[in-house]
This record gives C-alpha cells, sequence and structure tokens, in this order.
C-alpha cells in the first residue's frame, strides 16, 4: 500500500474512533463542543498513525494500540488549545478555522484543553483495566512523561520563556526535542511497546523519532517562509514578523534543506533494519520533507 | 490517636513526599518554581489524608497509597490554579498568598496547572509499573474519570456557564458534587481499592464521600458568611458581594446550618459498619462541619 492511502484508510479509522470516544458525557455542552471542535478540527493524525505504524512493526493488533494512539492525538489537541491561548502565542487562526478560544472564550478554551489531556488518561486507564499487561501500563506511563514538563509542557515553557529573546541554537534543539519531538517518539514507542517490542527495538524508535522530530521541525520552518499560506491554513512569514528563532533564521534555506535531507537519511538508515516491514515509516520520513502542508 | 495528631502528622509526610516529588526536572525553572509554588502553599491536605485513612480501614500500607494520595494533591492544586485565572474567577489571592498568575503570569499559571495534572499521571504510572495489580488499576482509572469532564472539569464548566446568571437548586447541588464531591470520593475510593476494599465497601465509601463533600460545601458557604478573613486567607462575604446562588442563599444560615448537621449523621451512620477502624473518618465528618478555616 501507498503512504497516501495508508495515511487516508487510517485517518478515516482514527478519526471514526476519536468521534466515538468524544462523545457527550457533560451536562454543560459548551465543553463538549469546545472539546469536539478541535479534536476534529482535521490535522494529519500524525501521532496516532505513528503509533500504528510502529505497532506494525512487530504484527501488533491495531484494536489493542488504538485508545493510546486516540489518547496522543487527545494530548497534541490539548496542547495546540492551550498554545493559541492570548496568554501564550495568541493566535486566532489554526488550520484555517478560528482558535478554540476566539469561538468559546477563554475559559471554556482552557477547560477543553484540561479536559482533553485528562480523557487521554481516562482513554488509557480503561485500556489497562481491559489488559492490564506490564508493557501497555509501560506505554501509558512513556505517554505521560513525553508530555510532561520532561518533554512537550517543558518544551512550551521554553518557548514561553524566550519569546522576544534571541535563542540559541543549543536551547532551539532543546525546545523542539521537547515540544515536538517528545510526543512523536512516545507515539512510536507506545505503539512498539504495546505489540512487543525488545528494549533495542524501543532504543531504535527512539531514535528514528528524534530524527524525524527534528526534520520536521526544521521543514515547518522552511514551509513558513516558502510555503503557501492557503495550504497551511495560517499566515506564512510569521516566524521572521515576529523576531522568532528559528532553523531558518540560523542557517539560511538552502543549508536547513540541506540538513532536513541528512536527518532524514539517517533516519532511514535505522528504520532499514526492519526491511519490508519499515517501508511504511521509510515512506513516512520523506514525505515530512516533501510536504507542503 | 486524636484527628488533629492524626492531621498533623499525616500532613508533615504527605508535604514532604510531595516536595521531594516534585524536584526540578525542568530545563526553565520558573515553571518547577510555579507548580512549587501552589503545591507547597500548606492547605489541609484533606484529599491525600482521606486515601490514607480510607486505606487503613482495610489496614493497607501506607507507601503504596503514598503515590495515589499524592496525585490526588496536585490533580487538586492544579484546578485551584486554573479556576483562579482571570479567565475563570479572577482571584488576586488564594490562601493568603498571591494566586499563581499575579506571581508567574498567566502563561505559566497556564502551564503550572498542566504541568501538575499530568505528573499526578507520571507519579501514578510508575506506581503502576513498580506494582501493576488490577486494583491499582482501577485506583487510577477512578481518579482519572473523577477528575474529568464527568466530574471536576464538569462541575468547573457548570460553574463557569452559570457565572453571573441564576443557578437552580438541582444545578447547585450537581455542580459541587462534581467540582468538589468527585475528587473527595475518588480519595477514599482510591485508597480503599489499593487497600484491598470490596464492591460493597467502594459502595460505601463513595456515599460517605458524598455526603461529606456536599456537607463540606455547605459548611464553606457558611464561613463566607461567617467566617474571619484573617483564618480563611480570603475575602468574606465574597459570594453575596458577587451575588453568587449558595445554600445560604437558598435556604438562609439556620437551616443551611441544620442541614450540614443532618447530612454528616448520616455520613457517620454510613462508616459506622467499620466500627472502631472508622473512628478518626467520623471524627474528621464532625471537623467539617465544625471548622472555621
Amino acid at each position: 500500500m501507498r503512504l497516501s492511502e495508508y495515511f487516508s484508510m487510517n485517518k478515516t479509522i482514527v478519526e471514526a474512533k476519536l468521534d466515538n470516544l468524544i462523545q457527550s458525557q457533560a451536562d454543560i455542552p459548551v465543553i463538549h463542543n469546545a472539546m469536539k471542535y478541535s479534536l476534529l478540527a482535521g490535522g494529519k493524525r500524525l501521532r496516532p498513525i505513528l503509533t500504528i505504524m510502529a505497532s506494525s512493526l512487530f504484527d501488533g493488533n491495531v484494536d489493542e494500540v488504538m485508545p493510546f494512539a486516540c489518547s496522543l492525538e487527545m494530548i497534541h489537541t490539548y496542547s495546540l488549545i492551550h498554545d493559541d491561548l492570548p496568554a501564550m502565542d495568541n493566535d486566532d487562526y489554526r488550520r484555517g478555522k478560528l482558535t478554540n478560544h476566539k469561538v468559546f472564550g477563554e475559559g471554556f478554551a482552557i477547560l477543553a484543553g484540561d479536559a482533553l489531556l485528562n480523557m487521554a488518561f481516562e482513554i488509557m486507564h480503561q485500556a489497562l483495566i481491559d489488559n492490564p499487561k506490564l508493557e501497555n501500563i509501560k506505554a501509558a506511563a512513556y505517554i505521560s512523561k513525553a508530555s510532561g514538563t520532561q518533554g512537550m509542557i517543558g518544551g512550551q515553557c521554553i518557548d514561553l520563556y524566550y519569546e522576544g529573546k534571541c535563542i540559541d541554537l543549543n536551547v532551539l534543539n532543546a525546545m523542539h526535542d521537547k515540544k515536538t519531538g517528545a510526543l512523536i517518539r512516545a507515539s512510536l514507542v507506545a505503539g512498539a511497546l504495546i505489540s512487543g517490542a525488545k528494549d533495542e527495538d524501543v532504543k531504535r524508535l527512539e531514535k528514528f523519532g528524534q530524527l524525524i522530530g527534528l526534520a520536521f521541525q526544521i521543514s515547518d520552518d522552511i514551509l513558513d517562509v516558502e510555503g503557501s499560506t492557503e495550504k497551511l491554513g495560517k499566515l506564512t512569514g510569521s516566524d521572521a514578523n515576529n523576531n522568532k528563532s528559528t532553523f531558518v533564521s540560523y542557517y539560511g534555506l538552502a543549508k536547513s534543506k540541506e540538513m532536513a535531507r541528512d536527518i532524514i537519511e539517517e533516519a532511514q538508515n535505522i528504520i532499514g533494519f526492519y526491511g519490508d516491514k519499515g517501508l511504511l515509516l521509510k515512506e513516512l520520513s520523506n514525505y515530512i520533507i516533501e510536504r507542503d502542508i
């Protein structure tokens, strides 16, 4: 199967499952609407699809990884809602739609984010009750660590702290590695752990995740300069306008593109270990630097 | 042991454990400082102490329940930080100290709340790796459900939705039952589950928790009218000034006090089942309506 077909098929499956999981149990419909608005606002569903792909390296059962895959998308979505708030990035648009707080107000946007983070754990815990094997507990633990102060929240803290300040390249790397990389690694590792991966497999997927996460961020910075506002659903050139330090502002366009290609080559060497089973992940890593959204 | 000694001793143990758990692993110290500021800002530590008390009904091991007890305090603390934000209750003081966002700014206050909620799950997951028994997973699941849209977040949504609006008594009850009651029930049930409670014990503790949670809220409303600003660490009379619906505004002071006493009597009948082992919980329920803070 080609990557585009695989993505399209799994995006449909993941979105149906998310829709099903988010059925309202709230007394106040506005919180449910606010959660659903951002959770079902499109997006590539990269994290859950990485979980499914990693699982298939070890012939995992897609039904077993699905709650964890959906939880990762919920955690990603909550982080976007909170990042967009006036006290953080103060963004009015995301994926071409008004941001959550512009539609539901700041109070409900904060609560919708809290609720999505919380729901991610509710879903994982139900999955652990259904199948309390240690590897699944380890997957939940890995995800929670990756989304905390040592991972995603830590990265957002670095971002907020350095807002409007000059940021050194090591810090820029650390910020992206935590803010974006940690959850991408967790998506791969969770799928692998649940499906019986060994320690050395986990290390391989961590390294692969670190590399594609970095390449993803470099290509984001490139797209901010070269991309189309229409396709991205947000204004391009905003990094330069906001005086934001990016890989492009450090290295220039040509060198950034070269770096992204080298990083992806290294990632592909790692995933080459799995031969044909790793072909989709290999193709995915190409897509990361060739995408236009 | 008398209740006051028990509280004092366990408060010291819980706070030392919280202090230990919150050791910084963040690159940006401000997030660690913001988390610690609110987590170690005092308070009764009611929830973790309820977990320890419930555990002792079933001769539980305090070391086994401690991570869950501390997680409950982290979840409670995050909810206070987010509730105090300008987009929610917009409070400047909490327990006599400036609220989190007044000290660290709104962005870091939102992130500190997110990080405490997340850390609660990190800690529970590590405890589950250390001891992956099904009852402990069920305790984590119960806690996550109680803190979500069907529990605490749901209650906060009702509160925010009805801000400045007249609130009907059923809604007032539902709001408090979710906003405060759910986590109190979870504190008791988690301690019980981990320590080998049976289904009928869980039902008993849920009912006991529901009743003391309700009495706690009624006594809060009474304290807002009768309490001392100095002891409470926040302004009294604020409910009336904000036109807030409370049990006192519905029933008046005398009837509210009578209701609180009746509810506590019912709670004590339930806990009476455990004889001498339940004496501390019985004494605690008295304290709830007799406290002055």
